[in-house]
């Protein structure tokens, strides 16, 4: 079995063994870009680790491990555009250092190649990933519609938002892990019980990103802290703000997310007082908590050998401690 | 065997059968519109009769038949985006409809639903389908993206242009015949066969959409007549004429090309004027005819009884000598 670091760096290089055609250049050089601004590549790391819970081969992993990630790479060239976001890891995104015709097509290739990095698998196992790819995709585009339906919805219940990041964020974790456990041979009710480990832990990942986004420490989290706060967006935090506050709590709170011109810094303040007097840190801690142990649950029941579990337990730890 | 308005009727009812999920509805309703505006059918009529020729059950070839389908409106809605066009087939586009980013992630998801339609292939067969999917998929996204090109550069050369045609209209169907072909069960020898038949007749009938953009009966077409000359879109006319042009044809042309004000009906006549005294058409259809005649070769080459190439052909003429 390898490390987390072991899996990075296997990834790393496939990463750079990638090879687009030269022509046409606006079409590959994005994808290149993109795939080289780096990241954690939890996704495929995912995929690599479950393959070996189940004593599979990763070098049989590894292509369909790099058809996970190229698939969530394109997600965030298309989702940048729609979010017009400026940067991406802090780089230009594609459509701002191109333009959004250039990250509309070469996203479209990268779903393709995507696609294409399936192709070597032999045909019995291909149709079942092959599924599992399709549903996993569907799902991501899915939740991006909730999402960005959310922004003009005047109220969402914490049910739409639970369900949102899960098929946004959660079922390509499954998925990745699923894919990992067919390619080792793992059968259904192992393959299920896996995927429902990444759904469960995809969703206390994205309430851990709530969290960080207004208590991260601004020295370590990379982004501007109470970013959420300032656009309104609607995180378990605010979701659930709104709904327990009463009274003066309330009236504040829609002080705050009418007002149209303000101090950042008296917005992000302010709203995250009303979260800390309403107790909405404690309950979303909670909320991922139990998530968090439903995905325990869910790995404990699967029957390999308990030191196998190690290297999935020790990464869903990382993600949920994480401070970035 | 089916005639092509029987292959047409069983298309159109597959495509009344789709079903997409109610929610998110701003993810499926775009695609059910764009589906339901209706057009030739032609790639999938292609490729069941393809799957006709080569003796095969049309009944096995109906999903990825709507599988090319789905994919080819998936190219209109974003290429739509990109050409920022109001209208296709006389109806709003989706980015026009809705909006951009609903017509580019409902587009994504389209492209998902397309690769869906290929899960239920045994796997065997599977295989080699996803294969040629992917590779008809780049080649259409690579097309797309030279065409976008050849609108900033100063010059095209005929073999660029030509290469272009084959990538973004050809090799779609090129690669549904293929399909067709591989379902019924033809050899690797018979499937290159029709692909190339498809490739080549799909060159010609772009050439022929190029001439009846200009020489089109207006009653007829269904567009503007001389809507590529007044955008100074680079087709097989116009980069025939930029070569073949000299002294005083040079001049007036350059001019017609670079003039940013002028009465449509003026320009449409006077640079058409040009291309009937360089023999343009003449030209352009020569090229056209040949090949369709390289097409044909094709088709005759592939060893199964006449009578049962006779849908083909006769298609192949209709596209070649249709009027809108």
């Amino acid at each position: 079995m390898h490390s987390i670091k072991e899996l990075q760096a296997i990834l790393a290089q496939a990463v750079k063994n990638q090879q687009y055609p030269a022509k046409p250049a606006e079409l590959y050089e994005p994808i290149s870009y993109l795939m080289d601004l780096g990241g954690k590549r939890m996704r495929p790391v995912l995929l690599l680790m479950s393959c070996e819970l189940f004593d599979g081969d990763i070098q049989k992993a590894l292509d369909p491990a790099m058809a996970i990630e190229v698939f969530h790479n394109f997600t965030l060239m298309h989702d940048d555009i729609m979010d017009k976001a400026p940067l991406r890891r802090g780089n230009p995104t594609v459509h701002e250092k191109w333009n959004a015709n250039t990250a509309i097509l070469s996203g479209d290739v990268m779903l393709v190649e995507g696609y294409k990095l399936l192709g070597n698998l032999e045909p019995e196992l291909l149709k079942p990933v092959f599924k599992v790819f399709n549903d996993t995709a569907v799902g991501v585009c899915e939740g991006q519609q909730f999402d960005m339906n959310f922004e003009s919805l005047a109220e969402v219940s914490i049910d739409e938002y639970l369900e949102m990041i899960r098929l946004k964020t959660a079922v390509l974790l499954g998925g990745a892990l699923k894919i990992g456990a067919l390619i080792a041979g793992a059968g259904d009710r192992e393959a299920d019980l896996i995927y429902s480990f990444g759904e469960n832990l995809g969703i206390a990942f994205q309430l851990q990103d709530d969290l960080l986004d207004v208590y991260g420490d601004p020295d370590k989290f990379g982004k501007q802290v109470g970013g959420d706060i300032l656009s309104n967006k609607k995180t378990y935090l605010l979701i659930k703000a709104i709904e327990l506050a009463k009274g003066a709590h309330a009236e504040e709170l829609n002080f705050w997310l009418s007002k149209t011109h303000f101090e950042p810094a008296d917005k992000v303040k302010a709203v995250t007082r009303i979260y800390n007097e309403l107790n909405i840190r404690e309950l979303a801690i909670e909320t991922m908590h139990a998530f968090a142990a439903k995905a325990i649950d869910q790995l404990n029941a699967i029957p390999v050998p308990e030191e196998r579990k190690k290297a999935l337990k020790e990464f869903g730890e990382q993600l949920l401690i994480r401070e970035s």
